[in-house]
This record gives C-alpha cells, sequence and structure tokens, in this order.
C-alpha cells in the first residue's frame, strides 16, 4: 500500500504540498477489513441495505420522466437549484433558518473542506480543530500546509477555557486563526457532542478573535438520545460556514453534500468549485431533489435511528459486559462512532496487527490527532455491524487488550509512566 | 454576477492563490445565454437528448438488482474496478492499451486536471500549454500559481519548432517545466487536431527536456472525418499522464472521468483525490459500468457521430454562406467546437453585447489564452443546435460582425494595425 516502498522517478517533480499529504490509516484498512472473516469496527459506513431500492427506482423513473436530457447534461456550478430547497427543508429540521441563495453544493461534504481550505489557507497559516478530530477534514487541511492546533474535549466536546488560552497565546505572538474546524454533534471520532453553554461560548471566543467557525454536521439528524442543541450556523450566519451532507440520512453513493456561507465566501468557494469538476452530479442532484420533495425521507431518518439506536446499544452492553476495568468509553447520543481508551501504556497502533489476527478491526486513536495523541484510544463504529456482529467483535477486542495488557505487565511496561 | 461589487468583509483572510482564481468568461455567459430567445453557440454542451431514457432506467434497475446497498455506499478512492475494465475498453477503442491498474476514476475529467496540478505544481513553476486552450484547464492550473507558457497552434496543431524554442530559453534560464498540456484531438476551443507527426516530435520535445505530457482527450472517439492519430499515451506510457471523460460519449450529468498514470503518480493523485471528495460517486460509476458492458454504446457513439457529423457541415455551410470574407474559421473532423478569427482591428469580447442584443452569443477569443491573445478570435460550438438553428445564429452573427467592421472603418480602426 505504502508509495515509500516504491522506486519513484518522479519524487523530485511533486508539489513540496505533497510532503504533507499522508494516505489516512482509515483507508488503507479498509481494503484489509474487507476480508469477510474480520469484524470490522474500523469502518464509517451508514446501514445503507436500510433503504428500499424500489423507492430507488421509483425516483429515477420520476427524475427521467421530468427531463432526462438535463439529468444527463453538464450543470450550474453552485448546484441544481431545486435541491436547495430541499436542502433549506432539511435544515429546517433542525432548526437552522437558511435560503437557497446561502447555499452552494458539493460532491459530497468533503469536497466542501477542501475547497474552504483551498480558498483560505496560505502555507504556515493557523487553524484549531478538536482533538481528536475527522481524519479526512485532518487531510484536506494537511494539504495546503497550514499550522493545526488541536483543543482537548471532554465529555461536553471542545474545552473552550483551553481553546481561549491557545487563542490569546496566538494573538499575543501576532499570529491571527483563521478558521476553528468543530463537528458539534456526535464527534467523529470521539462520540461526544458539543453542550449548549458550549456552543455559545465557542461562538463568543471566535467573535473576540474574529475566526471564522467552520461547523461540520453529518450526523445532526441521526440523534436517537437526549436533546439537541442549536447549529452553530443558526447563532451566527455571519462568522460560520456550515457543512451538510446526504450522505448519512440518504446516499454516500451520491455524493451531495453542502455548504451555507457568508455570500461573499460563496462567491469564492464557486470559483474553487468551477476548478475542481465543473459541478456535482446533475443525474444524482435530481434523485435527491425527487427523493426529499415526493418520498417520506423523515420516516426513512425515524427507521434509520431506530437501527443505529438498538446497534449502539447492542455494543455498549457488549463493552459493559467484556471491556470494564480494561477499557473506559463515551457514550454517544447519536451519529455512528464511540471512542474508546485503553491503560496508556497500551498502544492501539501497535496492538492493531494481533487484532486482525484474532478478525477484528478498529481504527487506532492516533490517526486522528495532527501531532501526538491517543495513542492509546481507538474509535469503534457502530451503525454497519449487527447486534450478534458486535457482541462477538468486542468479545474478540476484549482477548486482544487481555493479552496486550497481560504481556505489558509481564514486561513492567504499566509502570512507565 | 461580478464579486468585484461586492464589500467582503472577508477580503484580508483569503489565500494568495485566490487572486489567481478568476470567474470563467464561459460560465458566467452561461447565465444569460440561456434564455430562450437566445441562439448559444457559447456552450460547450453534448445533445443528450439523443439519449433513450428507457436505456438509462433498465440500467439503473440493473444497477439495484446487482447490488442497491453498494450502489448506495461510500465506494474506493480509485474508483469503481469493474469500471476501470469498461474504460479499458473504450481506450482500446482508440487503440490505446492500457490496464485496469494503471486507472483511477475522477469526477469528471476536470477534477484530473485540478488533482495533478495540486500534486506538481509549487507557485512560479513553469508549464506549457496551446495558444488557445480549454479555459477549464486554465483555471485549475492558474490556481495553483504557475507561470503559463503558451505555444501557438497552426492547422496541425501545437507548433513543435516553436516548443522547443521555448523549452530552450527556460532550460537556459535554469527553468524546468513541469508539464505540457494538449488536447491533441479536435482541440477546445481551436477545433484542431495535433498531427501523427507532430504527436511524435512532441513525445521527442518532452524526453528531450525530461517533462511530462498531460494529454486531454476528451472527444478522441468523437471523430467523424479523417483518421485517427495515435494516442501520445499509447507512444508513451511512462511519460504521458492521460485524462479521459464518459461526458461527451455517455453523460456529463454522471460526472465520470479518469487518469491513466504511471503508477508513482497515481499514489500521489489518490491521496490528491481522497482529500479532494473520498471517492466519485458509486451510484453512478455503477450505471456507467453496466451501460458500457451490457448496452451497445458503439452504436450510440455511431448515432452522435451523426448528428454531429451534420451539425458541424450545418454551421460550415451557413458559414461559408455568411461570413466569407468576414472571417476566417477551422475546419474541425470532430469534436464540438471550431474557431473563427475576424479581421484584428474587432475585439470580440467587445462586440460581445451588441451579440447578444441581436440575440446570438459565442464566447469571445481572449479568455483561451493565459496572456494575451485572441481578442479578435471566437469559439463557436455547433454540438448542441441544431441545423435551422445555426443558420439563423450564423446569420445574426454576420449581421453583428459587418456593423462592427463598418464601424471599426469609419472611425478609421481598421488602418491602425
Amino acid at each position: 500500500m505504502s508509495p515509500r516502498f516504491t522506486l519513484d522517478p518522479f519524487i523530485e517533480q511533486y508539489a513540496h504540498r505533497t510532503s504533507s499529504m499522508l494516505s489516512s490509516q482509515i483507508r488503507d484498512l479498509l481494503a484489509v477489513t474487507a476480508r469477510p472473516d474480520i469484524i470490522s469496527m474500523a469502518g464509517g459506513l451508514p446501514f445503507t441495505q436500510a433503504f428500499d431500492p424500489e423507492v430507488i427506482l421509483r425516483t429515477v423513473r420520476r427524475v427521467l420522466e421530468e427531463d432526462y436530457a438535463a439529468a444527463l447534461q453538464y450543470g450550474p456550478t453552485d448546484g441544481y437549484a431545486p435541491l436547495k430547497h430541499s436542502l433549506v427543508e432539511v435544515m429546517r429540521e433542525e432548526g437552522t433558518v437558511c435560503f437557497p441563495e446561502d447555499i452552494m453544493i458539493t460532491n459530497g461534504a468533503q469536497q466542501g473542506l477542501e475547497i474552504i481550505t483551498k480558498i483560505f489557507i496560505n502555507p504556515g497559516d493557523h487553524i484549531i480543530v478538536e482533538a481528536p478530530s475527522y481524519v479526512g477534514a485532518l487531510n484536506s487541511f494537511q494539504s495546503y500546509q497550514p499550522r493545526i492546533h488541536a483543543v482537548d474535549m471532554d465529555e461536553a466536546g471542545m474545552i473552550i477555557d483551553r481553546l481561549r488560552v491557545m487563542l490569546r497565546e496566538l494573538d499575543a505572538g501576532g499570529n491571527h486563526v483563521k478558521f476553528i474546524y468543530t463537528i458539534p454533534n456526535f464527534q467523529n471520532p470521539a462520540g461526544i457532542t458539543l453542550s449548549t453553554e458550549r456552543r455559545a461560548q465557542l461562538i463568543e471566543a471566535a467573535r473576540d478573535y474574529d475566526c471564522l467557525i467552520v461547523e461540520d454536521n453529518p450526523y445532526g439528524l441521526l440523534r436517537f438520545e437526549g436533546t439537541a442543541g442549536p447549529t452553530l450556523r443558526s447563532m451566527d450566519r455571519e462568522r460560520v460556514i456550515y457543512l451538510g451532507t446526504l450522505s448519512k440520512i440518504f446516499s454516500a453513493g451520491m455524493r451531495i453534500g453542502w455548504i451555507a456561507a457568508p455570500h461573499p465566501i460563496l462567491n469564492k468557494l464557486l470559483l474553487a468549485k468551477q476548478s475542481a469538476d465543473l459541478c456535482t452530479s446533475s443525474f444524482t442532484q435530481r434523485i435527491a431533489h425527487i427523493y426529499f420533495s415526493e418520498e417520506d425521507w423523515r420516516g426513512q431518518v425515524r427507521r434509520l435511528l431506530e437501527i443505529y439506536r438498538n446497534r449502539c446499544h447492542a455494543m455498549l452492553s457488549a463493552m459493559d459486559e467484556h471491556l470494564s476495568g480494561l477499557a473506559e468509553w463515551t457514550r454517544p447520543e447519536g451519529g455512528f462512532f464511540l471512542w474508546a481508551s485503553l491503560p496508556d501504556y497500551v498502544n492501539t497502533s501497535e496492538m492493531l496487527a494481533s487484532a486482525i489476527g484474532m478478525k477484528v478491526a478498529y481504527v487506532p486513536g492516533s490517526g486522528f490527532f495532527p501531532g501526538e495523541g491517543g495513542e492509546n484510544c481507538m474509535r469503534l463504529n457502530y451503525s454497519y455491524a449487527d447486534d450478534e456482529m458486535a457482541e462477538e467483535g468486542i468479545k474478540r477486542l476484549a482477548k486482544v487488550i487481555k493479552r496486550e495488557v497481560s504481556l505489558a505487565k509481564a514486561l513492567g511496561l504499566d509502570k512507565r509512566s
């Protein structure tokens, strides 16, 4: 997998930025863990089996009846206008007021991250992220060579006192922060939600230091417990760039995300989107539009919530049973992931090989940090595995951890720290 | 339309590269020329009406039957493997031997241009393009701030003697050229094809100065006259990065393009694609795969050729009748475009307003040059307008040009140069 072992005759030719573009551990792992005998909690996949293919076929038929030639044609760079109206409805479901003209449609939210970074970041610029944070975002950021600062989280999300210390110190050194990146709901990978109080404090801190906020909200509608806080975008339209996606509530395979942003920023993003890929698929945008305006998408989200709630509970029960005393973990109220911390003398990256040997997989924590951190942690995904697989997967994981802990104790490594 | 007139509170925040990201004239124009009373030869649209929607519906049904859950799911970053086999077949149709492992699937060929530029170009690096060249490519290139050098074309394509002079001068100044970008077949915008002899000379020049070649070949299979030359990729697999697309022979709305490149370069491109958008739509990739493996796509290409040949001839006849003595133009053997040159005292950008007043549109030539050039030229598209529209459009255009020429003569501007 690794290009390091390839003799590359072009090595002198690449742009400097490629030296900070490293392959994501998650992606490399997916290749291995796709083997059917491995129970993988490493992915981040929505459970697309929960869809009725008849609904999709019916939707496509309607798209073709309406205007097949336009569905097969290039479309406007900023997106298919009627779909923007549907996305306004989706955002309203979370209590966020947004207008179609505030929206640009992207090829998944990942493209939003890429082009936001492209228009804002010069090499050496400063940005702030949560620790841990989404690998895909870190990849996009790093490819434009900023200095990335990470703020620790607790059970209520990013610790705003620490954010303020960081902002103050950077400011004292004459360094302005271009943006603060956050996933406020059921964060990937931590499964933590930013409390309502902290949301207000985050906005205030960003105002005090005149930073933009990039709010990435892929899981917002996938809350299966507790009460939703307001989106940051609904609290400050002029400071927050919002990223949405249909990948978790409709289909990741359609590649539809969107950005809601202040209009001058949208103008710049439009130029970046134009050079990135001209436009998002007219075909899938029209499918999404018909689906969200004619089908019972809210009913489908309720069905998904039921599934994800059960799967999350199944995994938490299995963890309570098999991992108590061996690890600590977060208890998400929605989304796809939870975050487990092992004794600090266990290195989850090093342990992964034996886990795969025991036919179970997870994502080691260190990949979610721009610098050091998370070496004793792991991300576990519960959205894709059914109850039985979760129980069996956690059992195998417990065995792997126990063996690792015994080994460490035998070698006296547990006394090191 | 223009962000220049917006009071932008974020103006100090953008990355330096945004100053070289300018809105494409073509895209801005599309907005105006979509008005139904205007005959637009400004677009570059394939004639998607020529498709049978029943074929598309049947293809989608097969995709859903085969594996609906996978079609709705994330896919591998490098693309859906079975589709790569279909693309190998498409390339073989042009006599190019390629293997599935040489291919990465992209969100249209435009994304290929973007990520190639991203992995190769540092600000200030040198690249060479044809003059004129494709606006979308120039946009991607400029957003990474290279120095772009343009080589004139004649009726046989890029003038290799001039390319050699340029390469020699740059080399003498200690400047290496990262890549030479060419559209060898029915070039956009010039409608010119690189002769077989020149292809060999181009490869030789690139070897002598150790440059890569980026071969952009969207129209290769749309040859309705004459004999095809070999693709550059088929002449040098280790030096040529090939860009293909299904936008012209299948559907632009599906957003499927691909890159065939040496493997070490593919490894780097994979990282760029990952941060750009994770993956291309699983849904449209599966549709394309079924379409190209089960439907008569070669028959469909033949039907398209018939249509485009007739439309090209209709436009050329109308031009012979109405524009003789007023302009000169290229006679394409395929593709979508021809290039017309007016007397050198006519500025086609300035003339555009009166053309739109006369309900006809074209793309002014200057936008296709990275620096100066093409001010008296225009690109005309014949793929989308039927015979009657072409005749009427050219008639209107002749009136506009005659008026402009008379005005220039009355003012004595024709004596200037």
